[in-house]
């Protein structure tokens, strides 16, 4: 049997579950719901022709990270872009992380830290949030003092609780972790906060970042991260030579150039606050304050709303078998007609 | 200084060169020289349309895996895709391959093994090829029968001496490894043998293709698996959920569909012998027999040829570095005129 031959670490790794759920209102992967710019669509001809795909890609993205660099006001030498910032991680614990090393990271938060630090035979140890899911900044240096961690991650704002961390936290943490810090900030446009500025004081400072969310472009995969110039450095020693391919670097690069980022997340924010305050009105629900692009509610019994609002045409994402999130449902925020849509049905759903 | 926290494993690993090399014919990457087939050109705006890049790709490939299946003879479950077949590589150590496993693969071959086995944290066995860059199988079994590897990855045909390995040898090995043995066909089209049939009979078993070769596609990073439905299970236990973007996905679906690639490789082919004969004509040149869109040939003074090739124009992979291949030069097969502008030069340097 081949599974006799599965590495000890991933044993209890489950199968990927193909779930294409047919639904009106996708609101379960914190996706946007904007389209390509027109300018990008009007000159799909010229982009492709250009990236010339019988040639190998751009290993080093160097366009696209003049860009992002430009957006997040460093140089080139301070951006790696990977497919996707899941990639980026994975290639940080290829880096970084050997068997028995210890890895630190918060639960609940993004699962595809476990994975990979499990992939990478690391010892996990994983802080809990508090009860009201903020961070528990006080247990997260207590195990890096004990623990001596290889790496720490943090998610600003928290996936899938929408809670942030305080920068002056963050300086704490960067302050006592002698070990790589990680902080994905993949939400934040829709925070508004970063620690990209800390780069240059705090050369262990990793900030991951993506234009799966504010950008829209999750079903292109470009992730990328900001950090000193000899992490860059690191991470390319590691990673897969043409980790990028040459149409999303090419389509990154124009949406960058084109889209008018700004209007989207406000869009996004006030949907948020719409959506905020209509489950006030709904009345006796705990809905957790959110800085990102999704709302995490807590419900009496989440699988029986999960599925009512299923039966509507409503996929969100159900974390009630979750030990960490127990009887919550992460709802992405959509546009005015799929927000409305969805309120309407809770109401009807929970009466 | 953050150099000092990498893993020993990779210690020796150099930073990826960013070596853009300007020149008029580009030979040394093994890319065919063919653009896109118009009919998938002209329908560029439906395909990336449909592709809704703001929604997360389909996981699991479902369209472009049945395409696959059928271009290969076997079924959907049989089949797994990953950005470039070098991922697959990746993946399949990420299941099977601990620190301190041992791995068997030819020397010299395809860089990437050795390093993602060094990655994993494997111990090498690396097997030379015969003087004449034929593969040396009684010392790959005797390497099984002493090592018990947990995986044998064999290139046939081989990179970059475009040697091949007998399909009752490749039995010979799969009756004796007890581990994963890996065949990595990405030149397969340009040879025309194949082990996909024996994905039944041997269980650890699996095939590497890529759509970056015969098809072209060297820029969309599409590669593929094929083995039993088990090793395709393991495979997606420990992939990165959104692996292969939706644009590439959507693309090589239509490549597929669309492009007679009996006649790309056919004009490769003839163009391989085309340049043989003329290479014979030069004269006193060591040519290795292949039977991938390559040559390798060997000169007294390697180094002194890539340059020349240069000034001229044309790049070719140099590999007088490598001690495994000292003094030789690996040519891509191009169009005629780049194939002719190369011979022309080549007389010239020579003479």
């Amino acid at each position: 049997m081949i599974y006799d031959l599965i590495r000890d670490e991933i044993k209890n790794f489950k199968n990927y579950e193909v779930t294409t759920i047919e639904c009106m209102y996708k609101m379960d992967a914190n996706e946007t719901p904007f389209g390509l710019p027109e300018a990008t669509m009007n000159n799909l001809q010229e982009i492709v022709k250009n990236a010339n795909v019988n040639r190998y890609p751009d290993p080093v993205s160097l366009k696209l990270r003049d860009k992002l660099a430009e957006y997040c006001g460093t140089s080139r030498e301070n951006i790696f872009v990977g497919n996707g910032s899941d990639e980026i991680i994975h290639i940080l614990m290829n880096a970084f992380v050997s068997k028995n090393d210890c890895v630190v990271y918060p639960v609940p938060s993004f699962s595809m830290y476990k994975v990979y630090s499990q992939i990478a035979g690391a010892r996990n140890v994983e802080v809990a949030l508090k009860d009201d899911y903020s961070y528990n900044v006080d247990e997260i240096i207590n195990a890096i003092n004990r623990f001596k961690p290889k790496m720490v991650i943090l998610c600003n704002p928290n996936n899938p609780t929408g809670t942030t961390l305080d920068r002056d936290d963050i300086v704490k943490i960067l302050e006592v972790n002698d070990g790589i810090t990680v902080v994905d900030e993949a939400y934040y446009e829709f925070f508004g906060e970063t620690v990209v500025d800390l780069i240059g004081k705090y050369e262990r400072l990793t900030v991951l970042r993506t234009l799966s969310k504010a950008y829209g472009l999750a079903g292109l995969r470009v992730g990328y991260a900001v950090s000193n110039s000899d992490m860059v450095s690191c991470l390319n020693m590691v990673k897969s030579p043409y980790n990028v391919n040459s149409i999303s670097q090419a389509i990154a690069l124009s949406v960058l150039e084109e889209v008018r980022v700004d209007e989207k997340v406000d869009y996004i924010k006030n949907e948020r606050k719409f959506l905020q305050d209509g489950l006030k009105e709904i009345g006796d629900l705990k809905v957790y304050d959110s800085k990102a692009n999704f709302l995490l509610i807590e419900f009496d019994d989440a699988d029986y709303v999960y599925n009512k609002l299923l039966e509507k045409g409503i996929l969100v994402r159900n974390f009630s078998g979750d030990k960490n999130l127990s009887n919550t449902l992460r709802v992405t925020i959509g546009t005015r007609e799929a927000n409305s849509y969805f309120l309407k049905c809770l109401k009807e759903i929970l009466i």
